[in-house]
């Protein structure tokens, strides 16, 4: 495993920080821009010379912004599974980056707001996460960093199309707005079909906590503008953020009718959470995310003294699989990684057992 | 709520005391013999008025022995529900004594060793309760009260059958030898059926915990001899502890190779039960039963610290439904008994929240 992402390993990334406005509810804002080199083939036709071509290219341009001139730059092809999980997790990557690593790399800011992947579906695809509710900040710090790059190296554009992309839904601004939210009470209240329904017909799309293709684990949601074409970004980004204060008045008033008239069961779900993640001796990623989002939602309506948000933030990072293995400084089985995980939240949660 | 029974709560009941040989399987033993008073009709032919001879007749014969001379006499149609229900819960009644309970009473010895129904399906129904497995200390108890009472009144009693019984299959001896054990490692690892189809086999019946016709809750037995007739007593309390001894030896096995093979597991299951009784708010008997049933696993196998075996016990006892409107000092309906069951739970086991 890799050493230089150790710096990475010892805080909870930006996604995670448990700051920020509505942050009971909305855990990160996310934005990303697809963008490609000018007179390079798009990574659909793209030869390994290609492919080293715009990795150098890419990476000497962002060495430039004000943002990513101390940044990490983490070649793909040269980390181990887990360190590549690792990044993933931390959700600095997408799961499909890291596939086929071989000429891939992202480049990280130190405070992990920004991120850089090359050479993923396009040659370059920036994200800027922010704790909470918060997408028209994430917007212009990424607006600073597209406009400081763009002074670098020269994008695929189009004046009819706009900038260019891989997939053509992507084309025009190349931009993905996107929240991740956590919405248990309208799960517990059978609610969230009807909810993510409405707002699929509203031109959103939802998606599990690790994006395209997962699950919703951990009544974890990523909600984002499905079209990039024809808008321009100010437009889809308050466009999200404007269904999206929609959903979170739903959850709002599903945790208050949940107080209100089934105290007592309420209760009682997230404390027994909080017991088997006291003591329990082994325990899946599935299980424990189920089991922290209750007692997450027992934090944010004040049910639980003593726990505090951060570290019950921590854990649904620190339990996951590339992260225990980080912690532990090696492979585990996953059998050794069940236990492993019951231990770390047995300590963190200051059970004796 | 009757006052005079308020002694009897405060301290757990001999059945869970908690010591005795054996007592990390079996929690107590019982020894009951039926008995009819010479000249008066059986309970199937019984008036009202035959009842009140019985009644005056045994109550007077059974204050006039060692054993029983201080004992509690109650009479079960001056109870209310609760109060009759917390005989049942203490293993001091049969739950069919409480039925009909007008002419009905039983007579309790201080430290609810002994304790006689009257009027039940025989006039006397003697019974004598030991920690652990003590069935010949039990048996010594049993014979020297029967002796001692046969001076004072007169039995029915055939030189060709024995003692002369309501129901035939007691008749003889009158007697019923009883176990009750706890058997988690034989329900975790699936043998149970075998060992209950065996004993059957050889003669011995189980029941559940709280005896004829009840569900064995909690992973208990209540483990018996069907037969009563053509056998001396000591033969049949010496042919019931045999078989129980190797049903003993199987759950000891079971347990050693839990911990052998399957040791994580089987600590999480125990911690994991410990953890919901320790932080849930809600909680049916059921459920407790089931979830104390592991913890007091835990406490045998000594995977446990800093929690002891009374503990446990009483909790068994204590959360049981009459049990916890008598610590109330009122009658709750289901769902306060829930919330109340949990809280006192919760309590016991040190927890804050």
């Amino acid at each position: 495993m890799a050493k230089h992402l150790d710096a990475l390993l010892n805080r909870p990334s930006e996604w995670l920080r448990g700051s920020g406005p509505l942050s009971e509810i909305v855990i990160s804002s996310r934005i990303r821009l697809a963008r490609n080199l000018q007179k390079l083939p798009f990574s659909s036709r793209a030869t390994e010379q290609t492919m080293q071509d715009v990795l150098r290219e890419a990476t000497e341009g962002l060495r430039q912004t004000a943002m990513l001139k101390d940044g990490l730059v983490v070649d793909l092809g040269e980390l181990d599974e887990v360190d590549r999980q690792f990044l993933v997790e931390r959700h600095l990557v997408s799961r499909e980056h890291i596939v086929q690593p071989k000429q891939k790399a992202v480049v990280i800011s130190p405070d992990e707001v920004f991120s850089v992947m090359i050479n993923e579906e396009d040659h370059l695809r920036l994200q800027v996460m922010q704790s909470g509710f918060s997408l028209q900040q994430a917007w212009t710090l990424m607006d600073a960093l597209d406009d400081e790059l763009s002074a670098h190296v020269s994008y695929a554009y189009s004046s009819d199309w706009g900038y260019l992309t891989c997939c053509p839904t992507n084309t025009g601004t190349g931009l993905r707005a996107s929240v991740m939210v956590h919405l248990p009470s309208l799960v517990i209240t059978k609610q969230i079909n009807k909810v993510l329904h409405a707002i699929t017909k509203l031109g959103l799309t939802a998606r599990g906590l690790f994006g395209e293709g997962t699950e919703a684990s951990g009544n974890f949601f990523q909600i984002s503008n499905q079209v990039s074409l024809g808008r321009v970004e100010e437009e889809l980004t308050e466009n999200l953020a404007r269904i999206l204060k929609q959903v979170l008045e739903h959850e709002q008033n599903a945790r208050e009718s949940l107080l209100k008239n089934n105290r007592t069961e309420l209760e009682d779900r997230i404390w027994r959470a909080f017991g088997i993640l006291r003591h329990a001796k082994t325990m899946s990623s599935g299980e424990t995310l189920d089991l922290l989002s209750a007692v997450r939602l027992g934090v944010d309506l004040k049910l639980m003294n003593g726990l505090d948000r951060t570290t019950v933030n921590e854990l649904f990072l620190f339990s996951q699989p590339a992260h225990l293995q980080k912690l532990e400084g090696k492979r585990l089985s996953a059998q050794e990684r069940d236990t492993k995980r019951a231990q770390l939240i047995r300590t963190r949660l200051g059970s004796s057992s």
